[in-house]
Protein backbone atom coordinates (compact mmCIF):
# COMPACT_ATOMS: atom_id res chain seq x y z
CA UNK A 1 0.00 0.00 0.00
CA UNK A 2 0.81 3.41 -0.62
CA UNK A 3 1.58 6.30 1.65
CA UNK A 4 -1.05 8.29 0.28
CA UNK A 5 -3.80 5.21 0.44
CA UNK A 6 -6.58 5.45 2.68
CA UNK A 7 -10.01 3.74 3.59
CA UNK A 8 -13.23 4.57 2.28
CA UNK A 9 -13.96 4.04 6.05
CA UNK A 10 -11.44 6.44 7.00
CA UNK A 11 -12.30 9.12 5.07
CA UNK A 12 -15.95 9.36 5.82
CA UNK A 13 -14.42 9.18 9.35
CA UNK A 14 -12.49 11.99 9.08
CA UNK A 15 -15.28 14.17 7.01
CA UNK A 16 -17.37 13.49 9.92
CA UNK A 17 -15.11 14.33 12.53
CA UNK A 18 -14.68 17.94 11.02
CA UNK A 19 -18.64 18.43 10.42
CA UNK A 20 -20.05 17.10 13.52
CA UNK A 21 -17.98 20.18 15.19
CA UNK A 22 -20.16 22.38 14.30
CA UNK A 23 -23.65 23.21 15.32
CA UNK A 24 -24.64 23.65 11.61
CA UNK A 25 -23.80 20.16 10.67
CA UNK A 26 -24.50 18.36 7.14
CA UNK A 27 -26.33 20.60 4.05
CA UNK A 28 -29.43 19.30 2.91
CA UNK A 29 -29.73 17.17 0.00
CA UNK A 30 -30.55 19.23 -2.11
CA UNK A 31 -28.06 22.05 -1.46
CA UNK A 32 -25.38 19.11 -0.96
CA UNK A 33 -26.61 18.80 -5.15
CA UNK A 34 -25.91 22.48 -5.36
CA UNK A 35 -22.54 22.38 -3.76
CA UNK A 36 -21.15 18.77 -6.00
CA UNK A 37 -22.49 21.04 -9.14
CA UNK A 38 -20.53 24.26 -8.08
CA UNK A 39 -17.11 21.55 -7.30
CA UNK A 40 -18.16 19.78 -10.85
CA UNK A 41 -18.19 23.35 -12.22
CA UNK A 42 -14.92 24.30 -11.15
CA UNK A 43 -13.21 21.05 -12.13
CA UNK A 44 -14.97 21.76 -15.67
CA UNK A 45 -13.06 24.99 -15.94
CA UNK A 46 -9.78 23.90 -14.72
CA UNK A 47 -9.81 20.93 -17.22
CA UNK A 48 -10.83 23.40 -20.28
CA UNK A 49 -7.97 25.69 -19.21
CA UNK A 50 -5.75 23.16 -19.28
CA UNK A 51 -6.61 20.34 -22.14
CA UNK A 52 -9.34 22.57 -23.60
CA UNK A 53 -8.47 24.48 -27.17
CA UNK A 54 -7.24 27.55 -27.36
CA UNK A 55 -5.27 27.83 -24.81
CA UNK A 56 -1.81 28.34 -22.95
CA UNK A 57 -1.14 25.27 -20.64
CA UNK A 58 1.15 25.50 -17.35
CA UNK A 59 1.95 23.12 -14.69
CA UNK A 60 0.15 25.27 -12.24
CA UNK A 61 -2.97 24.13 -13.54
CA UNK A 62 -2.08 20.69 -13.48
CA UNK A 63 -2.24 20.93 -9.51
CA UNK A 64 -5.34 23.19 -9.89
CA UNK A 65 -6.99 20.22 -11.31
CA UNK A 66 -5.65 17.76 -8.33
CA UNK A 67 -6.99 20.16 -5.86
CA UNK A 68 -10.66 20.79 -7.75
CA UNK A 69 -10.77 16.94 -7.62
CA UNK A 70 -9.78 16.78 -4.14
CA UNK A 71 -12.55 18.94 -3.28
CA UNK A 72 -15.09 17.08 -5.18
CA UNK A 73 -14.37 14.11 -3.29
CA UNK A 74 -14.66 15.30 -0.23
CA UNK A 75 -17.94 16.95 -0.94
CA UNK A 76 -19.14 13.38 -2.64
CA UNK A 77 -17.86 12.00 0.86
CA UNK A 78 -20.04 14.63 2.91
CA UNK A 79 -23.04 13.83 0.94
CA UNK A 80 -22.51 10.06 1.54
CA UNK A 81 -22.24 11.06 5.41
CA UNK A 82 -25.02 13.02 5.56
CA UNK A 83 -27.59 9.84 4.11
CA UNK A 84 -25.71 7.56 5.50
CA UNK A 85 -24.61 5.85 2.53
CA UNK A 86 -21.32 3.39 3.13
CA UNK A 87 -18.96 4.73 0.61
CA UNK A 88 -17.39 1.63 0.31
CA UNK A 89 -20.32 -0.41 -0.35
CA UNK A 90 -21.38 1.91 -3.41
CA UNK A 91 -18.34 1.33 -4.85
CA UNK A 92 -18.46 -2.09 -4.88
CA UNK A 93 -22.67 -2.37 -6.45
CA UNK A 94 -21.47 0.30 -9.27
CA UNK A 95 -17.88 -1.58 -9.95
CA UNK A 96 -19.75 -5.04 -9.79
CA UNK A 97 -23.01 -3.50 -12.12
CA UNK A 98 -20.14 -2.08 -14.67
CA UNK A 99 -17.65 -4.99 -14.46
CA UNK A 100 -20.83 -7.33 -15.55
CA UNK A 101 -22.88 -4.81 -17.75
CA UNK A 102 -19.89 -3.07 -20.02
CA UNK A 103 -17.67 -6.71 -20.25
CA UNK A 104 -18.47 -5.92 -24.62
CA UNK A 105 -18.88 -3.00 -24.76
CA UNK A 106 -15.63 -1.25 -25.86
CA UNK A 107 -12.64 -3.94 -27.92
CA UNK A 108 -11.00 -6.45 -25.83
CA UNK A 109 -7.23 -6.41 -26.42
CA UNK A 110 -5.95 -9.49 -28.07
CA UNK A 111 -4.05 -10.88 -24.93
CA UNK A 112 -7.72 -10.30 -22.86
CA UNK A 113 -9.09 -13.26 -24.91
CA UNK A 114 -6.12 -16.18 -23.27
CA UNK A 115 -8.72 -16.44 -20.62
CA UNK A 116 -10.99 -17.98 -22.66
CA UNK A 117 -8.50 -20.87 -23.54
CA UNK B 1 -12.40 -1.64 9.52
CA UNK B 2 -15.85 -2.68 7.83
CA UNK B 3 -16.68 -5.54 5.38
CA UNK B 4 -17.16 -2.88 2.34
CA UNK B 5 -14.22 -0.50 3.68
CA UNK B 6 -12.00 -0.41 0.59
CA UNK B 7 -8.64 1.62 0.15
CA UNK B 8 -8.39 4.41 -3.18
CA UNK B 9 -5.39 2.19 -4.14
CA UNK B 10 -7.95 -0.69 -4.37
CA UNK B 11 -10.56 1.40 -6.07
CA UNK B 12 -8.07 3.09 -9.02
CA UNK B 13 -6.52 -0.45 -9.71
CA UNK B 14 -9.68 -2.69 -9.44
CA UNK B 15 -10.98 0.60 -12.37
CA UNK B 16 -7.83 0.46 -14.23
CA UNK B 17 -7.95 -3.38 -14.23
CA UNK B 18 -11.02 -2.86 -15.99
CA UNK B 19 -10.60 -0.08 -18.28
CA UNK B 20 -7.03 -1.75 -19.30
CA UNK B 21 -9.00 -4.83 -20.79
CA UNK B 22 -10.07 -2.71 -23.43
CA UNK B 23 -8.53 -1.25 -26.85
CA UNK B 24 -9.95 2.02 -26.16
CA UNK B 25 -8.55 2.48 -23.68
CA UNK B 26 -9.60 5.86 -21.20
CA UNK B 27 -11.91 9.55 -22.64
CA UNK B 28 -9.98 12.30 -22.77
CA UNK B 29 -10.07 14.71 -19.95
CA UNK B 30 -13.06 17.07 -22.02
CA UNK B 31 -15.02 13.47 -22.46
CA UNK B 32 -14.65 12.82 -18.74
CA UNK B 33 -15.82 15.84 -17.51
CA UNK B 34 -18.97 15.82 -20.02
CA UNK B 35 -18.88 11.64 -18.10
CA UNK B 36 -18.86 13.24 -14.79
CA UNK B 37 -21.63 15.88 -15.75
CA UNK B 38 -23.83 13.68 -16.82
CA UNK B 39 -23.47 11.64 -13.60
CA UNK B 40 -24.28 14.32 -11.28
CA UNK B 41 -26.86 15.38 -13.16
CA UNK B 42 -28.47 11.36 -12.97
CA UNK B 43 -27.63 12.00 -8.98
CA UNK B 44 -29.37 15.47 -8.87
CA UNK B 45 -32.49 13.53 -10.35
CA UNK B 46 -32.50 10.88 -7.78
CA UNK B 47 -32.27 13.25 -4.96
CA UNK B 48 -34.89 15.62 -6.20
CA UNK B 49 -37.11 13.15 -6.44
CA UNK B 50 -36.58 11.77 -3.26
CA UNK B 51 -36.00 14.99 -1.20
CA UNK B 52 -37.44 17.70 -3.53
CA UNK B 53 -40.51 19.24 -2.73
CA UNK B 54 -44.06 17.47 -4.42
CA UNK B 55 -43.21 14.10 -4.94
CA UNK B 56 -43.59 10.75 -3.82
CA UNK B 57 -40.48 8.70 -1.58
CA UNK B 58 -40.35 5.56 -2.23
CA UNK B 59 -37.34 3.20 -0.84
CA UNK B 60 -36.66 2.10 -4.41
CA UNK B 61 -35.42 5.89 -4.92
CA UNK B 62 -33.11 5.45 -1.81
CA UNK B 63 -31.23 2.45 -3.65
CA UNK B 64 -31.09 4.52 -6.63
CA UNK B 65 -29.23 7.50 -5.31
CA UNK B 66 -26.53 4.98 -3.55
CA UNK B 67 -26.20 3.25 -6.79
CA UNK B 68 -25.85 6.89 -8.81
CA UNK B 69 -23.57 7.94 -6.18
CA UNK B 70 -21.00 4.81 -7.02
CA UNK B 71 -21.30 5.23 -10.34
CA UNK B 72 -20.35 9.25 -10.17
CA UNK B 73 -17.14 7.55 -7.82
CA UNK B 74 -16.56 5.68 -10.12
CA UNK B 75 -16.30 8.17 -12.64
CA UNK B 76 -13.87 10.27 -10.45
CA UNK B 77 -11.90 7.41 -10.07
CA UNK B 78 -11.71 6.94 -14.18
CA UNK B 79 -10.50 10.67 -14.17
CA UNK B 80 -7.51 10.23 -11.51
CA UNK B 81 -6.25 7.53 -13.31
CA UNK B 82 -6.61 8.93 -16.60
CA UNK B 83 -4.44 12.16 -15.05
CA UNK B 84 -2.14 10.00 -12.96
CA UNK B 85 -3.37 11.61 -10.12
CA UNK B 86 -3.44 9.64 -6.55
CA UNK B 87 -6.85 10.02 -4.98
CA UNK B 88 -5.68 9.47 -1.31
CA UNK B 89 -3.41 12.90 -2.56
CA UNK B 90 -5.52 14.33 -3.41
CA UNK B 91 -8.57 13.86 -0.80
CA UNK B 92 -5.32 14.48 2.06
CA UNK B 93 -4.60 17.99 0.41
CA UNK B 94 -8.14 19.13 -0.15
CA UNK B 95 -9.29 17.89 3.54
CA UNK B 96 -5.86 19.67 5.33
CA UNK B 97 -6.97 22.77 3.27
CA UNK B 98 -10.36 22.57 4.49
CA UNK B 99 -9.54 21.60 8.29
CA UNK B 100 -7.69 24.68 9.07
CA UNK B 101 -9.56 27.26 6.16
CA UNK B 102 -12.68 26.76 7.61
CA UNK B 103 -12.04 26.06 10.83
CA UNK B 104 -14.05 28.96 12.49
CA UNK B 105 -16.78 29.35 9.17
CA UNK B 106 -19.25 27.59 11.52
CA UNK B 107 -20.20 27.88 14.72
CA UNK B 108 -18.42 25.51 17.14
CA UNK B 109 -20.70 22.95 19.38
CA UNK B 110 -20.00 23.79 23.02
CA UNK B 111 -18.09 20.71 23.68
CA UNK B 112 -15.40 21.42 20.86
CA UNK B 113 -14.43 24.18 22.70
CA UNK B 114 -12.99 21.72 25.66
CA UNK B 115 -9.86 20.74 24.00
CA UNK B 116 -8.68 24.15 24.43
CA UNK B 117 -8.35 23.76 27.79
CA UNK C 1 -42.94 44.14 -25.62
CA UNK C 2 -41.37 45.56 -22.92
CA UNK C 3 -38.34 47.33 -23.27
CA UNK C 4 -35.73 44.62 -22.37
CA UNK C 5 -37.31 41.99 -24.17
CA UNK C 6 -35.63 40.40 -27.10
CA UNK C 7 -35.69 37.70 -29.77
CA UNK C 8 -33.73 34.67 -30.32
CA UNK C 9 -32.75 35.55 -33.81
CA UNK C 10 -31.10 38.63 -32.09
CA UNK C 11 -28.94 37.21 -29.53
CA UNK C 12 -28.17 34.89 -31.74
CA UNK C 13 -27.04 37.21 -33.89
CA UNK C 14 -25.00 39.04 -31.26
CA UNK C 15 -23.56 36.44 -30.03
CA UNK C 16 -22.36 35.68 -33.38
CA UNK C 17 -21.43 38.80 -34.16
CA UNK C 18 -18.85 38.50 -31.04
CA UNK C 19 -17.35 35.23 -31.53
CA UNK C 20 -16.94 36.26 -35.55
CA UNK C 21 -14.36 38.83 -34.62
CA UNK C 22 -11.60 36.77 -33.40
CA UNK C 23 -9.74 33.77 -35.10
CA UNK C 24 -10.50 31.08 -32.38
CA UNK C 25 -13.95 31.13 -33.22
CA UNK C 26 -16.50 28.68 -31.72
CA UNK C 27 -14.99 25.96 -29.07
CA UNK C 28 -15.51 22.21 -29.66
CA UNK C 29 -18.81 20.43 -28.82
CA UNK C 30 -17.42 18.63 -25.30
CA UNK C 31 -15.59 22.42 -24.74
CA UNK C 32 -18.67 23.91 -24.71
CA UNK C 33 -19.89 21.25 -22.30
CA UNK C 34 -17.30 21.54 -19.83
CA UNK C 35 -18.29 25.75 -19.97
CA UNK C 36 -21.72 24.85 -19.17
CA UNK C 37 -21.28 22.78 -16.82
CA UNK C 38 -19.02 25.71 -14.97
CA UNK C 39 -21.27 28.02 -15.36
CA UNK C 40 -23.91 26.08 -13.79
CA UNK C 41 -21.93 25.96 -11.19
CA UNK C 42 -21.37 29.04 -10.40
CA UNK C 43 -24.98 29.63 -10.68
CA UNK C 44 -25.35 26.98 -8.43
CA UNK C 45 -23.15 28.50 -5.99
CA UNK C 46 -25.23 31.94 -5.67
CA UNK C 47 -28.06 29.82 -5.23
CA UNK C 48 -27.04 27.92 -2.08
CA UNK C 49 -25.58 31.18 -0.86
CA UNK C 50 -28.88 33.02 -1.64
CA UNK C 51 -31.44 30.45 -0.80
CA UNK C 52 -29.55 27.55 1.00
CA UNK C 53 -29.48 27.11 5.21
CA UNK C 54 -26.98 28.45 7.18
CA UNK C 55 -26.26 31.16 5.16
CA UNK C 56 -27.03 34.90 5.71
CA UNK C 57 -28.92 36.86 2.72
CA UNK C 58 -27.82 40.17 0.72
CA UNK C 59 -29.24 41.46 -1.77
CA UNK C 60 -25.74 41.47 -3.62
CA UNK C 61 -26.38 37.91 -4.00
CA UNK C 62 -29.76 37.88 -5.69
CA UNK C 63 -28.02 40.65 -8.33
CA UNK C 64 -25.20 37.71 -8.59
CA UNK C 65 -28.12 35.32 -9.24
CA UNK C 66 -29.38 37.39 -12.00
CA UNK C 67 -25.75 37.94 -13.72
CA UNK C 68 -25.03 34.47 -13.10
CA UNK C 69 -28.02 33.33 -15.20
CA UNK C 70 -27.41 35.72 -17.75
CA UNK C 71 -23.70 34.00 -18.09
CA UNK C 72 -25.34 30.72 -18.68
CA UNK C 73 -27.70 31.85 -21.33
CA UNK C 74 -24.99 33.43 -23.35
CA UNK C 75 -22.68 29.91 -22.80
CA UNK C 76 -26.25 27.93 -23.91
CA UNK C 77 -26.53 30.59 -26.84
CA UNK C 78 -22.55 30.06 -27.88
CA UNK C 79 -23.20 26.33 -27.78
CA UNK C 80 -26.34 26.54 -29.95
CA UNK C 81 -24.46 28.63 -32.46
CA UNK C 82 -21.46 26.66 -32.87
CA UNK C 83 -23.61 23.67 -33.75
CA UNK C 84 -26.07 25.82 -35.76
CA UNK C 85 -28.72 24.98 -33.46
CA UNK C 86 -32.19 27.57 -33.96
CA UNK C 87 -32.87 28.39 -30.37
CA UNK C 88 -36.57 29.33 -31.09
CA UNK C 89 -36.90 26.20 -32.55
CA UNK C 90 -35.47 24.32 -29.91
CA UNK C 91 -37.78 26.02 -27.27
CA UNK C 92 -41.00 25.62 -29.58
CA UNK C 93 -40.23 21.80 -30.02
CA UNK C 94 -39.24 21.53 -26.07
CA UNK C 95 -42.02 23.55 -24.97
CA UNK C 96 -45.03 21.48 -27.08
CA UNK C 97 -43.48 18.07 -26.27
CA UNK C 98 -43.96 19.25 -22.46
CA UNK C 99 -47.04 20.71 -23.14
CA UNK C 100 -48.62 17.48 -24.05
CA UNK C 101 -46.44 15.32 -21.70
CA UNK C 102 -47.33 16.84 -18.36
CA UNK C 103 -50.53 17.70 -19.27
CA UNK C 104 -51.32 15.24 -16.40
CA UNK C 105 -48.37 15.27 -14.58
CA UNK C 106 -49.46 17.74 -11.21
CA UNK C 107 -53.15 18.59 -10.08
CA UNK C 108 -54.39 21.28 -11.93
CA UNK C 109 -56.00 24.32 -10.65
CA UNK C 110 -59.88 24.08 -9.71
CA UNK C 111 -60.49 27.23 -12.43
CA UNK C 112 -58.07 24.98 -14.68
CA UNK C 113 -61.03 22.52 -15.73
CA UNK C 114 -63.29 24.99 -16.88
CA UNK C 115 -62.35 24.90 -20.16
CA UNK C 116 -63.51 21.24 -20.29
CA UNK C 117 -67.00 22.71 -19.93
CA UNK D 1 -37.21 37.78 -38.16
CA UNK D 2 -37.12 33.76 -39.17
CA UNK D 3 -40.49 31.99 -38.54
CA UNK D 4 -39.31 30.14 -35.58
CA UNK D 5 -37.81 33.12 -33.51
CA UNK D 6 -39.57 34.47 -30.33
CA UNK D 7 -39.01 37.01 -27.69
CA UNK D 8 -37.69 36.30 -24.01
CA UNK D 9 -40.92 38.00 -23.28
CA UNK D 10 -42.80 35.45 -25.30
CA UNK D 11 -40.95 32.30 -24.07
CA UNK D 12 -41.57 33.96 -20.15
CA UNK D 13 -45.09 34.10 -20.44
CA UNK D 14 -45.65 30.53 -22.19
CA UNK D 15 -43.45 28.77 -19.56
CA UNK D 16 -45.58 30.46 -17.05
CA UNK D 17 -48.91 29.76 -18.71
CA UNK D 18 -47.97 26.28 -18.06
CA UNK D 19 -47.00 26.31 -14.64
CA UNK D 20 -49.72 28.15 -13.56
CA UNK D 21 -52.16 25.69 -14.34
CA UNK D 22 -51.11 23.85 -11.53
CA UNK D 23 -51.15 23.58 -7.88
CA UNK D 24 -47.69 22.96 -7.54
CA UNK D 25 -46.16 26.30 -9.16
CA UNK D 26 -42.89 26.73 -9.09
CA UNK D 27 -39.82 24.82 -7.63
CA UNK D 28 -37.50 26.02 -5.22
CA UNK D 29 -34.29 27.57 -6.22
CA UNK D 30 -32.53 24.88 -4.67
CA UNK D 31 -34.98 22.03 -6.47
CA UNK D 32 -34.26 24.32 -9.75
CA UNK D 33 -30.39 23.90 -9.42
CA UNK D 34 -31.05 20.21 -9.13
CA UNK D 35 -33.70 20.35 -12.44
CA UNK D 36 -30.39 22.28 -14.47
CA UNK D 37 -27.98 19.76 -13.22
CA UNK D 38 -29.99 16.97 -14.16
CA UNK D 39 -30.52 18.72 -17.97
CA UNK D 40 -27.03 19.67 -18.23
CA UNK D 41 -26.42 16.37 -17.82
CA UNK D 42 -28.63 14.91 -20.12
CA UNK D 43 -26.85 17.63 -22.79
CA UNK D 44 -23.95 16.05 -21.76
CA UNK D 45 -24.28 12.69 -22.51
CA UNK D 46 -25.66 13.16 -25.84
CA UNK D 47 -22.83 15.68 -27.05
CA UNK D 48 -20.32 13.02 -25.62
CA UNK D 49 -21.99 10.32 -27.70
CA UNK D 50 -21.85 12.20 -30.78
CA UNK D 51 -19.15 14.26 -30.84
CA UNK D 52 -16.49 12.23 -28.11
CA UNK D 53 -14.41 9.73 -28.81
CA UNK D 54 -14.73 6.29 -29.77
CA UNK D 55 -18.42 6.39 -30.69
CA UNK D 56 -20.86 5.74 -33.47
CA UNK D 57 -22.30 9.34 -35.23
CA UNK D 58 -25.53 9.41 -36.35
CA UNK D 59 -28.20 11.96 -37.24
CA UNK D 60 -30.81 10.71 -34.33
CA UNK D 61 -28.07 11.95 -32.20
CA UNK D 62 -27.73 15.40 -33.55
CA UNK D 63 -31.76 15.71 -33.35
CA UNK D 64 -31.11 14.66 -29.30
CA UNK D 65 -28.88 17.27 -28.83
CA UNK D 66 -31.17 19.84 -30.18
CA UNK D 67 -34.20 18.73 -27.97
CA UNK D 68 -31.98 18.36 -24.50
CA UNK D 69 -30.51 21.95 -25.53
CA UNK D 70 -34.41 23.06 -26.03
CA UNK D 71 -35.34 21.34 -22.50
CA UNK D 72 -32.12 23.20 -20.52
CA UNK D 73 -33.60 26.35 -22.24
CA UNK D 74 -37.23 25.19 -20.64
CA UNK D 75 -35.76 25.08 -17.68
CA UNK D 76 -33.05 27.61 -17.14
CA UNK D 77 -36.96 29.90 -17.95
CA UNK D 78 -38.88 28.51 -15.31
CA UNK D 79 -36.35 29.17 -13.16
CA UNK D 80 -35.94 32.82 -14.27
CA UNK D 81 -39.67 33.18 -13.76
CA UNK D 82 -39.67 31.91 -10.46
CA UNK D 83 -37.19 34.61 -9.00
CA UNK D 84 -38.86 36.69 -11.38
CA UNK D 85 -35.85 37.53 -13.14
CA UNK D 86 -36.04 39.18 -16.90
CA UNK D 87 -34.23 37.05 -19.73
CA UNK D 88 -33.96 39.77 -21.82
CA UNK D 89 -32.47 41.79 -19.52
CA UNK D 90 -30.08 38.99 -18.09
CA UNK D 91 -29.13 38.30 -21.21
CA UNK D 92 -28.31 42.05 -21.92
CA UNK D 93 -26.57 42.68 -18.62
CA UNK D 94 -24.14 39.52 -19.25
CA UNK D 95 -23.27 40.33 -22.99
CA UNK D 96 -22.76 43.76 -22.38
CA UNK D 97 -19.76 42.65 -19.58
CA UNK D 98 -18.21 39.61 -22.13
CA UNK D 99 -18.69 42.45 -25.25
CA UNK D 100 -16.06 44.84 -23.18
CA UNK D 101 -14.20 42.39 -20.88
CA UNK D 102 -13.61 40.23 -23.77
CA UNK D 103 -12.59 42.23 -26.09
CA UNK D 104 -8.79 41.98 -25.77
CA UNK D 105 -8.86 38.03 -24.93
CA UNK D 106 -8.37 36.47 -28.18
CA UNK D 107 -7.19 37.27 -31.27
CA UNK D 108 -9.17 39.94 -33.63
CA UNK D 109 -9.13 38.68 -37.06
CA UNK D 110 -7.16 41.29 -39.00
CA UNK D 111 -10.33 43.12 -41.02
CA UNK D 112 -11.84 43.20 -37.30
CA UNK D 113 -9.30 46.22 -37.00
CA UNK D 114 -10.49 47.96 -40.04
CA UNK D 115 -13.16 49.76 -37.37
CA UNK D 116 -10.36 51.63 -35.71
CA UNK D 117 -8.85 53.51 -38.57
Amino acid sequence: MTKSSVTTEQMQKRVDDFISQFEEGYFSPLAMIARLTEEVGELAREVNHHYGEKTKKSTEEEKAIEEELGDLLFVLITFSNSLNIDLGKAFETSMSKIESRDQDRFTKKEHSYDRSN
